[in-house]
């Protein structure tokens, strides 16, 4: 793909973290910028601190609207950037805090979202030890944009690497899918649908420390699927390693709400993001330990197998249901959700 | 201040860096986060990882417009984040770069400022080792907003500590100040004034590196005067040490397109932001020989001496002229040039 392919303008969905998101940064980020750190497009970039493995991600946030159930943009930013820690087998130690408000914001928002952040890196067990504040004109922003980036430490016992995958290793979920991406679509208003359901955001490393504690090596790998859902992190996958990605259909955990509300707009629920799980995929010996000990912690109760790594067909992720039918899952194509984190 | 007083919004005056943004920091963010790293208010956080010291800084970038004589956001975005480890006598090692983009952006604007970043970044010698794509409807942004975080490691021999800081130290800055900021108020086209002027944003480890070399314990204090200027910087030293600072008019350096922009509009250069420079506090046996080493860098060659620390008045800054005249300079006030950087 040459830039010329890349279209006039930016689109929403270049920032939908399917498919045109992962064009752009192919195509206009990467040959600028390039490093092999860069390159290795994970969650976090992981550097050598002498005997340490740091790991750093960065992130911004710039969900509509600001407050939904289950949380607001301040809970989410704090969450989101130490998830991608966690899943890189990180235990976070501090936050970087960069705001760009709006001018004309009410103080009682600003307000609210500085104690969403408090609230949130206490229960992360990080602090936020720097930041920047932007102000915008009113009309040249949405309320308030959030980026924060976190600092881990990689545990040094983990070794997560595509390059460990065999076929026949396991995929497990940390539990229900689609919630936080169904909850903002509802908390927008412009669907006439009511559920009782609110965003899964939530700090994910108790729930690595608790796989950990099994077996340090037994996890190969592990991704969030935010932005284009479980299909794009596992076709992401599938692709890197030349190997098939089976899912069995009705294992999938979807709350009904969730189901519905992707039946009724003609959604994937693979494809929907979660700000509180994970995708792993394990060492079959010691699935049902690992999934033994994840329910035990607050957030993992929900924890599932949903399918397997096979040696065909590769690059590909499927669907099979127990009736025998089969579909082919690809990565999120266009933004049906924009601005949902 | 409690925070009844914050007033009902947000105000474009809370992103100027000067008063106003003291406030909302001091009265909203530090109680609500506090911890003993954070509330060193410094450029950048420090944190110790087994021998090093790595300090870490993060900052959104809003400047409009997006391009300017002398460059553009991408290049400020990399040249802010590096300068604060700088001043904080950290050399640059890699870069965090999060972008939030607004839908229907000509992609050739995009391009542009990957590729500023791309030179700036190699310029700097930093690596972009990770980061992340948002993008906004349009009309809920301007253009491109940047977060850029930086990573650091603390160069072993300098020790940065105002408490270091004695009546008699003298007062330095690297080159002429406000040229950034009156640069992005022409390029704004808003007042019929024209001047030959550039923005100054450069990289500045070589400059502090120079400096290191000379004596590396030489340097008591370093800031990069960008929002706020030179006064607010010298403000915030002044009550920290509660020491008197005061600076010889004549010998601030300053274009003649910033004196003459300065005076048509009302304001005081020591106000205007700079984002190639620094303030430095230096010991007085070694000064010549700072300065002389200063002028050998590309960059450094308007390095000039301008004030001195004094026992009195404590918390105070003056700007003395040789006519005997002295007036009082305070923080900014209010913003009379929002969203220069």
């Amino acid at each position: 793909m040459n830039i010329e392919e890349l279209g006039k303008q930016i689109e929403l969905a270049h920032g939908s973290g399917g498919k045109s998101t992962h064009r752009l940064i192919e195509t206009a980020i990467l040959p600028a910028l390039k490093n092999s750190t860069l390159e290795s497009l994970s969650d976090a970039a992981v550097i050598n601190c002498e005997e340490k493995r740091l790991a750093l991600t960065t992130d911004s946030f710039v969900v509509h609207p600001l407050l939904f159930p289950g949380g607001s943009i301040g809970k989410l930013a704090i969450n989101g950037s130490v998830n991608d820690l966690a899943v890189s087998g990180a235990e976070p130690q501090a936050i970087l805090l960069s705001l760009i408000v709006e001018a004309g914001l009410p103080m009682e928002i600003f307000l609210r979202e500085i104690k969403a952040i408090a609230d949130a890196s206490s229960k992360a067990a990080v602090q936020v030890i720097g930041g920047d504040t932007k102000v915008v004109e009113h009309g040249k922003g949405d309320g308030m944009y959030i980026t924060t980036t976190a600092l881990g430490i990689v545990d040094p016992r983990i070794n997560l690497s595509p390059r460990r995958i065999k076929p026949g290793d396991q995929i497990i979920v940390s539990g229900p899918i689609g919630d936080h991406g169904i909850t903002i679509l509802l908390a927008r208003g412009e669907i006439d649908l009511e559920a009782n359901l609110q965003s899964d955001s939530r700090p994910l490393w108790p729930l690595v420390k608790s796989m950990i504690s099994v077996c340090p090596t037994a996890v190969k790998w592990m991704r969030d699927p935010t932005r284009g859902g479980v299909a794009t992190v596992l076709n992401e996958l599938s692709r890197e390693i030349k190997m098939g990605i089976v899912l069995f259909e009705e294992s999938i955990p979807l709350r009904e709400e969730v189901r519905g509300a992707c039946e009724i707009l003609g959604l994937d629920p693979l494809h929907i993001a979660c700000e509180g799980q994970f995708v792993a995929v394990v060492e079959k010996d010691l699935l049902s330990e690992l999934l033994k000990e994840l329910r035990k912690v607050p957030g993992g109760e929900g924890a599932v197998h949903i399918g397997e790594v096979r040696e065909k067909p590769p690059g590909v992720v499927l669907a099979v249901s127990t009736y025998g039918g089969s579909r082919r899952v690809d990565m999120l194509i266009g933004d049906p959700l924009p601005r949902i984190c």
